[in-house]
C-alpha cells in the first residue's frame, strides 16, 4: 500500500513545495512517496529500492534511499507535463512491484526548472529562461541553530545573490564539539570517531540538509552542495572512510536530492588537500553521480592546489579557485578558451577582515574581481569573512559593501540587449565584453582616466553605424547617459578599429572603478567579413 | 654490401659533423649508411626498411628512408656508448640481414645531447646541462636561395637565441611561383597541384632541409621544425592532401631527422586553421611520431583559435599562442598549474611595422612580453617583422631592438644561482620568480616605482637572514648593486610577510621596465613551516 507522505521537518515547512496534492505535481517540483519496509538488519547496504517513472515514452529511473524506522523514499522530479505511471522495484517483496499513477501539471511562472549549459559557456533554466549566477558562499549554515539559519535565509531574501555554496559535512571545528553549536547529529551513525558506522546514515541529520535545500530553491537559489570537504583535520575521519564509503555516501545524496530542481552537484572543495584520494577517486565519483541522477543537474569540484583535469567529458562547467584568474578580465577570457565551458569563478578570495589574508579584500576589490570575471566571458561567487561577521562559514548577516555592487552589476547583465557576454576582440583586447556590433561593455578597473577615445574592433561593425553610451560608476552604482549619439568610420590607415567619425571622446572622472556601456541605435552599411587569419 | 656514404649536400658541407671517420662516432652524432636497393615501382611505398642496433643490452629500432636513385639510408644518433651492431630489416633482399658495427665514442664537450624535459617545468640536455629556451621564429628560411640561408646563420651566430621555429613545408606566396624566390623543388614529386605525387617524395627537396638542420646543430640552436602548416591558401593542395598523405609524411621526417640531436617536433603552426583536421587526427600524428621516433624527442603542436589539449600524454610541453597570457606574468603561471608541463609562449605578436597588428610591437613591448613569460615561470620565442627586413619569414638580418634585451635576459637566467625560476607564492603574487629564500628576481614591468619596500613573502624565510640586491634596467641593459646588505625580520602584524629590519627601500629611477635581482648572502634561524592551506 502506497501512502502519501508528509514528511516531518525540524524547522522548515515542506508544504510550500506540496501546494498541490501529490496526484497533482507541477514539472520541475518533486513527486514524493515513501513504504513501509524491512527495518532489521542494514537497510542501507541490504535492501535496493528504485522506481521506474514513465510518462509516454519518457522513462526515468530513480533510486529511493531508506529514511530510518522501516520507511523508505522514493522523490522524484517529473520534468514532462501529463500522466505518469510509477513502478518500484527490490530485492525486498514489501518494496517491489508497488504502482502508482500522479498527474504532471504546467510549471509555475516563478518555476523554470534546472540550470543547464547554454551557449557553451553560460546557463539557461531548462525552461529557456536565462540564469547568469550571482552566487554566494555559506558553507556550514545548515549546521548552525535555527535562528542563525533563518536569519541566512532572511539576508539571501534580500541579497543579490542566486546560488550558494555549502557543505553536505561540516569541517571539524572546536564549535561543534562542545558549546551552543555542538552537533548532536551526523551524516553516519554514531557520535564519534571511535563509534561512526559508516554503513549506516542518519537521516535525522539529512532532513535537514532537506529543508535547507528546499528554503533555498523557495527563494529562486541554487544550492551549489559540496558533497566532500578536507577539512577534517584527522578528528572525524569523514575524508578518510575510503573511496567505497565515499560511493555510498555519493550515491545516498543523489537518491536524496537529485529531485531538487535547484541542485548543482560540486564533487567536493578543495579536493586537492584531501591528500588520500586521487584523481581516478574523483572521477569514479563524477561518473557515480552522472549515472545515478536521472535529472543531469550541473557538475563540478572545486580545486585547491592541483587543478583537475576540468576538460573531462563529466564535468559541466569549471569551479575554479585561482586568485590571480579575476585580477583581470584575461584570465576568464583564457579559462573559456582552455576548458570550452562555463567558468565559474567560484573562490576568488573573500571581502573582510580576519588574519588570513584570503579573507581580507576590500569591498573594492571583491567588486572588482567580479566585474573582472563577467569582462572575462565568465561568473564569480561572492564570499564574505569579517570577524564581526563570518557569513561564508555560519551565514547570518551580510556587513560588506560588495553585494550591493554586485547586486548592481547583475542588474546591468540581465537587463543587457544582447544576452551572453562574451569577451569581445579578446586576444588583442581585454577589458571589454558583449556582442560585436551591437553591444559593448566596457571595464576600466583602476585605471583613472579622464576620457576614453571611441575607438572600438572593428568586427561587426560598419559605416555609418550609431551609438550610444552610459557611463556606469561600479562603485557608487550611477549610470550616466552619455548626451552625444556616435557615428561611426573606419579609422584611417587602421585596419582593425572604428572611431566615432568626429573623433569624439568620451570624458570620464578619472576615478577607478568606470565602466562604460556602448550600443548600437542605427545600423551602418552592410559589413564584410575579410575572413583574415587574426592570429597569423 | 654497405659503403660508408658522404651525403651531396646543396650549400652547407656535413663534414663538421663526421670529424670522426665512420667506424667512430661521437655520442649523440650521427651515423649514417646507405644501402644501394630496387629504383623501380615506388621505392617509397613498396619498401620497408629498417635498423636494429645494439650496444650491449640497449636495442634501438630506426626506420631507414629513401634518397633517391636506388639510396636507401639509415641515420641514427648513438646515445650510448661503446660499440654498436646493427643490422637492416627489408622486404627486400638486398636491403634486408645487412650488419655492420660501429664505436660510439664520448660527446665532444659543447655535445649535450638531445633537449630533454626535466623539473616538470623546465629543461635539460641530456648530459645534465642546463637549458633554458629563448628561441626566435624564422619560418620560411630553408627555402630561400643560398645567399640568403648563409646570411641568416650568420645572424644566428651573433645572436641570443638558441632555439628556432621553421616550416618542414613552405607556406604559398606568390614569391614562391615566379621571380628569383620560385621554388623549383616541392616535397613530393611534381610541379604543381595538378601532378602532384603524394606517394612520392623529392629527395632533394629533403637534402635542403638536411643541411638547414645540420646548420643548427653546428650553432647549438634547436631546430623547433614544423611538420604541417595551414597556409596553403588552396593552392598546392598540401594541408588537403589528407590524413594518410600526413602519417606517411610525418613518417618520413621522422625517419630522416629523429638522428638529429637538435630536432623537436612541432606537429603544426596553428593547426586549428587546417578545417579539415581533427583534433583525433592530430592525436594519430603524435603518438605514430612518438612511436617512430627511437630517441623520444620533444613534442608540441602551436595553437591558433582553438587551443589542443596539451594535458594529452603524448604533448611533451606547451607550444602557446595566446598573446594577453604575456601581458603580465600571471598567465604563464596559470598555465603551469593547468597543463604540468613547461610552458613556452611560442607566439606573442612580433616586434615590426607591418601592416598586420599582430607585427607591430616594439621592441620594447617584446621585451616585456619575454620577461614576463620568464618571470611566470615559463619561456617565450622571439620575432621580427618589420618592412624592411621581415625575418619571421625569410631570416636574414635582425634590425629590431628587442634581441639584445632578450640576450641580456637570457644572461641573467643563466647566470642565477639556483638554477630554473619558479614563480614565487604566485597564487597571491605575480611579480616574482626564483626559489624562496634564496634568490628573488622581481619584475615591475610598466610600474615606474621611485621605490620598492623591502617586503618578501615568508616562505622560505628566516630572521636575521642577510640578503643583497641589484637593480637591473632591462632596457638599458644595466646591473646597480645595491651598497646596503638587508637582514630580513617578519613583518610586524603580518603573518605572510618578512621585510628588512629596518624597515628600508630600494630607491628605483621612476622609469618602466625595471626590475630587481635580491640573492641570500647569510642564513637566519630555522625555518618552520606552519604547513596551513593557503587556499582556504
Amino acid at each position: 500500500m502506497i501512502k502519501i507522505r508528509v514528511q516531518l521537518l525540524l524547522f522548515f515547512s515542506f508544504v510550500s513545495s506540496f501546494a498541490f496534492a501529490q496526484n497533482k505535481v507541477q514539472k520541475w517540483e518533486i513527486f514524493e512517496f515513501a513504504l513501509q519496509g524491512p527495518s532489521e538488519g542494514n537497510p542501507y547496504v541490504g535492501t535496493t529500492f528504485s522506481a521506474r517513472f514513465t510518462n509516454g515514452d519518457h522513462v526515468l529511473d530513480q533510486e529511493g534511499f531508506y529514511d530510518g524506522n522501516g520507511t523508505y523514499i522514493v522523490r522524484f522530479m517529473p520534468d514532462k507535463e501529463g500522466a505518469w505511471n510509477y513502478v518500484t522495484s527490490s530485492n525486498k517483496s514489501q518494496l517491489n512491484g508497488k504502482k502508482g499513477t500522479f498527474e504532471c501539471i504546467k510549471a509555475a511562472p516563478t518555476n523554470h526548472g534546472p540550470v543547464r549549459v547554454s551557449d557553451k559557456f553560460h546557463f539557461k533554466y531548462e525552461d529557456g529562461t536565462a540564469y547568469y549566477p550571482f552566487g554566494t558562499t555559506i558553507y556550514e549554515w545548515p549546521f548552525q541553530e535555527e535562528s542563525k539559519k533563518k536569519q541566512t535565509i532572511e539576508t539571501l531574501k534580500s541579497s543579490p545573490f542566486n546560488k550558494a555554496r555549502f557543505l553536505a559535512v561540516p569541517p571539524y571545528k572546536d564549535r561543534y564539539i562542545d558549546g551552543p553549536n555542538k552537533l548532536t547529529i551526523f551524516p553516519f551513525e554514531g557520535t564519534n570517531k571511535d563509534n561512526w558506522d559508516f554503513s549506516k546514515f542518519n537521516p535525522v541529520y539529512f532532513k535537514n540538509l532537506d529543508s535547507c535545500v528546499m528554503e533555498l530553491k523557495k527563494l529562486g537559489i541554487e544550492a551549489d552542495i559540496i558533497l566532500f570537504r578536507p577539512y577534517d583535520k584527522g578528528k572525524w575521519g569523514f575524508d578518510t572512510a575510503g573511496q567505497e564509503v565515499n560511493r555510498s555516501f555519493a550515491r545516498y545524496m543523489v537518491a536524496r536530492y537529485a529531485a531538487f530542481s535547484n541542485i548543482w552537484w560540486s564533487l567536493a572543495n578543495e579536493n586537492s588537500f584531501i591528500k588520500n584520494m586521487s584523481d581516478e577517486d574523483w572521477d569514479d565519483l563524477f561518473k557515480l553521480v552522472q549515472q545515478k541522477d536521472p535529472y543531469h543537474h550541473l557538475r563540478s569540484i572545486h580545486n585547491a592546489d592541483k587543478i583537475y583535469d576540468y576538460t573531462k567529458p563529466w564535468v559541466t562547467h569549471v569551479s575554479y579557485q585561482y586568485y590571480n584568474v579575476v585580477k583581470s578580465p584575461i584570465g576568464t577570457a583564457i579559462l573559456r578558451d582552455i576548458y570550452g565551458k562555463p567558468i565559474v569563478n567560484d573562490e576568488n578570495n573573500y571581502e573582510g577582515d580576519i588574519d588570513s589574508r584570503w579573507g581580507q579584500l576590500t569591498g573594492e576589490e571583491m567588486t572588482f574581481r567580479t566585474w573582472n570575471a563577467v569582462i572575462g566571458g565568465g561568473y564569480a561567487t561572492h564570499g564574505e569573512s569579517y570577524k564581526a561577521s563570518p557569513w561564508i562559514s555560519y551565514g547570518g548577516t551580510l556587513i560588506g559593501t560588495s553585494p550591493a555592487r554586485i547586486g548592481f552589476l547583475r542588474k546591468i547583465v540581465e537587463s543587457n540587449p544582447v544576452g551572453n557576454l562574451e569577451p569581445i576582440d579578446h586576444f588583442f583586447e581585454n577589458n571589454m565584453a558583449g556582442k560585436e556590433g551591437e553591444f559593448y561593455l566596457i571595464y576600466f578597473g583602476k585605471e583613472n582616466l579622464n576620457k576614453w577615445d571611441f575607438v572600438l574592433p572593428k568586427k561587426g561593425l560598419a559605416k555609418g553605424a550609431k551609438y550610444k553610451a552610459d557611463i556606469i560608476d561600479t562603485w557608487n552604482m550611477t549610470i550616466t547617459p552619455v548626451a552625444k549619439t556616435f557615428e561611426i568610420i573606419q579609422m584611417p590607415g587602421n585596419n582593425y578599429k572604428f572611431i566615432d567619425k568626429d573623433n569624439s571622446s568620451i570624458k570620464l572622472p578619472a576615478k577607478p572603478y568606470m565602466a562604460l556601456r556602448i550600443y548600437k541605435v542605427a545600423d551602418g552599411e552592410k559589413v564584410l567579413n575579410d575572413g583574415r587569419h587574426e592570429l597569423e
